[in-house]
Parts: structure tokens; sequence; C-alpha cells
């Protein structure tokens, strides 16, 4: 490990995607996004890395990308693993710049772009997919990854070592079956708010054909409508399978209450993000209001703080940590480790560009390491964009099968950054 | 009220106060910079607006009002506010960019700016100090200049007209007595963490010798450096005066309990932001072990569902709202309203650039209108950089005396502007 990194390029990488009403919920409609970042080493490979964004706005998570890149240029990957809660937080809490969050929005987004982009390229120089570097770490090492900051009252490092070495037992035969089986999965791609009934009905039987035997819906618009478009789907995929519902954030709390009252004619299996991202409180009320339904969110979750309280509150029944919202790999182990220390299953959020790329190395390494259950653990899938990257997820009968080149699997085409670069691409121009 | 808006020009400007040691705190250490907006219109007065932030990626904060000026420009002064709140959610709830929030860190505190210039040139047209033209605002036009979504648990427009008709009650004489002797204030000038013990103590004495009879310390560092600090403080201001203590969110939960075990030997008011911004439980849990001292927070809390829940959780004792990093004049007023129903005192955030100046029009209409009761109630001071600005605060034996200009008093002088502009102003070249 003396690859050192030399360069930081960061590319504005657009996909022209909210005219069709893919992605469109109660709340977002945009173009999806990348803020897509390469690490350029004295000789090792290229680390990426990308933070998710819905189109306008991009540009400033790339511009604190670029205020961040100073922290990153110069520094060897050995310096690095030497001293990891050091260089995490010479991003997270750098004198100047933690003003604009503390560890929240732009800026915590860009440093999971950059974050990431290191464990890619550790990865790549171990010759090793992230999910099998991650497994293979001895716990002290995972532990050090941790900035336990602001969490010891949840979680200590001696809970985050036994957590782990509990995770060594029988490691060797989840993975066996990871190999032969893949991983959990659900679908979001059948009912976007933006699609018309029959384009939810036809997507719907599509997808129960190749195997799937969960989806999620889109609510938060007309309770009538809501409750339509529920009661189709549920009528195409029988009374077994799991039909989640995902409001956006856009109910007060006893407008979520009185809404899921209703909606639960239909057997949900969760209700996703009822209410505002960061209200920890009100995600308590509801799920004590709408039990057995499970309270899911996480996707606008800032960081391990606000997981830390829902967790703590018995607000999420569900835990949907996003990739790179938070601030990357070291941020994601210290959530996974809170979560299986409060037995809340995790279930990450994807979709977008590069979500589902990079979480199924989380769910693989949860699974091996830390949860060592998947009852309740599904990687969310949706059908988009794929096609960007130089190696994108593998789906068998509605299950994403365990990736095996070396990385993070976020590398982009180099043809499609440069098609979709904004705005200065030829889709753009 | 048919003045348009034209153009938002926006101006990152930064003061080299770094190596000075002002502003040195347990996590921040910055040069203090404001992205500072200015609305031109057809022939009406310019809005001035600022966001403070903490130097390096203020060009961020920047980008974020270029993002959202779309929004603004050519939009009148009648249609803002005839429909406030469709306006606050163009900037708030926009399909692409609350993604990068919601409401939170670089785009929410950009919102600030441009709500807050759009106030000010409300305010100028109006011929009226904001503190005066939010008084003599009736109730209803009050309240609908609120967005209560995400807030109707805790507070509806009928509990906030209830609140704001009551405080119509003997206004006129709590003006003549702000009239008369001003606002309540407290000096955070005193105990920067970058200060030696002697000038430390020799800014207490001239402090207090000034009138000052509450100050607020750093703590933070080593137990016994605060500790010796906090005794030469409560030595030379004696037991009758208030001593506060701000940790900027340097420690754990048990370690905030233990350190304030400690420290309330010097009989604090309240210790300010003991544990990380975003952790409502945690704060409600000091707060229960800290009493009777009081938890104070809010300079960094995200938005309006934040202080929401500090409220309904018991977690603070003193509200600290700054008047940019939430969304501006009309997010603010929903925090007054929810301190006020909560029954805790707001001493809103100051100090940095400009915010003292925003900040006492807040505290006068709160006094006037919401809480009613000065009880409690301190505006905090920071003597730093008032120079720069067209109507700058005026203060007399520790009380900011009331402001009588048109507008918001954050105007800055044209020639500040351009002598500390970033990178290209002389002092920066």
């Amino acid at each position: 490990m003396t690859v050192t990194i030399k360069d930081v390029a960061v590319h504005d990488v657009r996909f022209p995607t909210a005219d069709a009403g893919d992605g469109s919920d109660s709340i977002n409609r945009g173009d999806y996004s990348a803020t897509y970042v390469e690490l350029t080493t004295d000789g090792g490979p290229v680390g990426a890395g990308l933070t998710f964004t819905n189109g306008r706005g991009n540009e400033l998570t790339c511009g604190a990308v670029t205020a961040l890149a100073h922290h990153v240029v110069g520094r060897s990957l050995a310096e690095i693993a030497d001293e990891p809660v050091a260089f995490w937080r010479s991003l997270t809490a750098d004198p100047q710049l933690r003003w604009l969050g503390p560890e929240k929005g732009v800026i915590h987004m860009a440093t999971g772009a950059l974050v990431n982009a290191v464990w890619d390229l550790r990865a790549k120089v171990a010759g090793k997919p992230i999910w099998a570097l991650l497994a293979d770490l001895p716990t002290a090492e995972l532990v050090r990854n941790i900035d336990f900051r602001h969490l010891s009252d949840a979680l200590t490092p001696a809970e985050a070592t036994d957590l782990l070495d509990r995770g060594q037992q029988g490691r060797d035969d989840r993975l066996a079956e990871l190999r032969a089986v893949g991983l959990p999965s659900y679908t979001t791609s059948v009912g976007w708010l933006g699609y018309p009934d029959e384009k939810v009905r036809a997507l719907t039987r599509a997808a129960y054909a190749e195997g799937w035997r969960a989806m999620k819906m889109k609510v938060g618009g007309a309770l009538e409508d809501d409750l339509r478009r529920a009661r189709l789907i549920r009528a195409e995929i029988g009374p077994e399978s799991l039909l989640m519902m995902d409001a956006n954030q856009i109910w007060d709390v006893p407008q979520a209450i009185e809404h899921m009252a209703q909606l639960s004619e239909v057997d949900p299996y969760w209700i996703e993000e009822p209410t505002h991202a960061d209200d920890v409180l009100g995600h308590a009320r509801i799920a004590a209001a709408v039990a057995p339904v499970r309270v899911a969110t996480g996707e606008a979750a800032a960081n391990r703080v606000i997981f830390k309280q829902l967790l703590q509150a018995d607000a999420i029944g569900v835990c949907q940590v996003d990739a790179c919202r938070v601030g990357g790999v070291n941020e994601v182990l210290a959530i996974l480790l809170l979560a299986a220390k409060f037995e809340v299953p995790v279930c990450p959020h994807a979709g977008g560009v590069g979500l589902c790329e990079y979480v199924q190395h989380l769910t693989a390494f949860d699974y091996l390491r830390v949860s060592r259950s998947l009852t309740g653990r599904m990687v969310e899938y949706v059908d988009h964009l794929h096609q960007h990257f130089v190696d994108p997820v593998r789906m068998s009968s509605g299950r994403y099968q365990l990736p095996s080149a070396p990385g993070y699997s976020i590398e982009m085409k180099p043809e499609s950054v440069a098609r979709f670069s904004y705005p200065d691409g030829p889709v753009w121009r």
C-alpha cells in the first residue's frame, strides 16, 4: 500500500431522466446525476467514487469535492490506513468547512464521494471487491476505521468489537450461500407517481414474472389515488408478496398516521419516509401508531447521529442507509453496527445513479460480518442507468449476484462520463 | 409594493480573522465570512441579505444562492406577499435541489440569505426597520408567512394565531420600554479558547466595567484548563453576574454530563452545544442530568423540524436560533412561536459577520408580539466587524439600542465588500 493519491478529478455528470417521469415521487423529480470523483495515483489504479444528486445543484457537490480535495491529495493509502479517524476528521471536522454542515447536506455528500473513492482505490490495490476487503479485515482494523465521537452513548468500541468478532463465526457458510444464490432484493421500478395505472399494472406483472416477490410503490398523492394504485399492485402480486410504500417525506405526523390507517387495507410491509427526514420523534410516534407496519427511513438521514437517534427512539423497523449521503464507507460501518446492536435490519437505499452498484457490497458485508442474518434484509433495485458502469450489478430472478471485480463497482465508462458531462457533454449542449 | 426584483448579485466576502484567535473554540477556527446578496429592483431600493460562514467553502453558499436565484428574479414583492408559502417552497422544496438538504446545510443557508434579502427589501419599501414591520403586521398576515408543513404535531395555525393575538396586548408599553432602555445582552468576547489567561482576565474586567453582567466563555479543552479559566472569570464578575459556557459540540453525551458535573462549581447559567448539533435525544439526556444548569443550542440547528424536536423533548432551556442558518425570517417566525408555545426563552445566536445586526430585530419582535417577556432573554454580542455595516448595532451599557433605519440592518458598506471580496479584493490578492 505505497500508492499515493496525486490528484482529484471531479465530473458533473447528469442524465436527462426528469421528462420520462422515472424517479418521480411526491417530493422529488429530477435529472439523476452524479458528482463523479477519480483519484489518480502514482502508478496505481484510479480510485472512483460518486455522490448521487437529483440534477440541478450537482455543481455544488462538485464544488464541495474541490473544497475538500486538498485533504486527500498527497496522502498515501498506507498513511490513511494507519490513521483512519484522523483522515476522516480532516474531511468532516475541517475547522472552516464544518460550519457548512456539520456532517450534513452538500459538504457531507462530497465527503462520501471522496471517502468511497479512497476505499475503491484501496480495494483495487488489494485486488478484492469491497465486500470481500471489508469482510476479510480483522475486527480491530474495522473498529479502528470508525469515528465513535458522538456515538458512545449508543455504541462503544468494545460493543463493536464483540459484534464483529461474532461475525467471524460461520462466515464461510454464509459466503457460500451468497455465492450460490445472491442477495435478496426488491424492486422500486413499478410504481413511480409519474406513471399511469396501466403502466404500473404492466410493470408489476412483468416484475412478478421475472421473479420479484417484493415491490415498492410511491404514495403521498391523493389518498384515493394511492389506495387505488395499491389495490392494483396487491391484486397483481397476491397476498404472499411484500408490498412496500414510500411517501418521500410529504406528510405531517398526524397525516401519516391517518393515511396509513387507510392504506393498511392492502397489508403494506413498510411505510418509508412518512414525514420529514430530520424528525426522529415524529418517526417514533408514527412507528408506534402504524405497527405492525414497519417505518423505514434513511435515504435522507444525514449522518450516524441521526441514525443513532432513530434506533434509540424505536423510530424505525428498517434502516435504509445511503452509501454516499453519509460520509462513505467509514460512517456506513458505524451505522451497520448500530443497526445490529438495536436489532433493526438494514435494507440500503438504492436506485439513482450507481447506488445499486454501491450497496450490494454493503449488504454482503453486513450479512457476512455484522448481522449474520438475511431475515428482513433486501437490497433495493431500480433498473436505471446501470449501462454506464464498468462493472454493473448483475440480477437473476430478483436477486443481486455477488460482484467479483476488485473495487466498489462504481467506476463509470469514460464514454458515459464524456457524453453526459454537464453542461458541455453532447447530451446537454 | 409594485417593486419587482430584477437581479441577484452575490459577493464572496471574507475577513482574515483566523490568525488572531478571535472566534476560536473547540471545533471552529476560521475567517469570518459572508455570502452577501443584493437584490436589485426596478427603481426601488436594493434588498440586502447574507449568510454567515467560517471562511473556506463560502464559495459553496455563494454557488447555492446562484442555483436558487431564478426563484427570486422576476418576482414582485406583491406576488411574494400574496403567496408567501408558495414562494418559500419554491426555494426549499425545489424538486431537484431539495435532495441536497432537505432544508439543511449549504442549500438552506443560501435560502436564508435570499429570504432575508427579500424581507430587507420589503422593510425598506415600507420605510420601517424589520422589527417594526413584523410587529405591525396583522396576526393573520404573520401566520400566512409560516410554512406549517412538518410542524402541525407541535404548532397549529390556530395556536400561532392565539399567541400573536395575545402579543397585541400591552405592545405599546413594551415598545416604550425598548426605546428607553434597549435590549438585554451578553458578551462572548471575553473567553475564546485561543486567548491566554491574562487576555481573558483583562477582557473580562473591561467588559464588567462597561456594564456587562452576563458573559460567555468557551469550554471543551482539557477539563482543568476550562475550570481554571471559569474560576478566573467568576472571580472577576462576582457571584451575581451570569456566566455561560459553550462547548461547540465537542463532547459525547456521557462526557458532557461528566464535565458539567465538575464545571458546575462555578455556577454556570447555561451550557451551550454540549454535543453534536443533530443529537436531540442526547441534548435531552444532558438537560435532565445537568439541571438546574440550562442546555442551550441552536446556532447549528438546521431547521424548524430540529427546533420542534428540541422543544418537544425538553432538550433545551434556551433557544438559540440563528438568523440565516435556518431559511430566514419566515422560518424564524415559526421557531419563535414554537419556543413561546413550549415556554422556552429565545436568546439568538450572534457574532460572526452581521449576526448581531440581524438578531436584534428578531428579539425586539419576539418581545413585542410573541414572548411578551424579557425574563431570560439576552441577545448575544461580539464586538467584531460591525464597522463594515451601513447601519451597525449600537450598544450602551451592555444593551442593544433599538435600530431605527428601514430594513434589516444587514447592508454592507460597498468599500468593505470591495476590499474583502475573495479572492480578488486587495486584502486577499
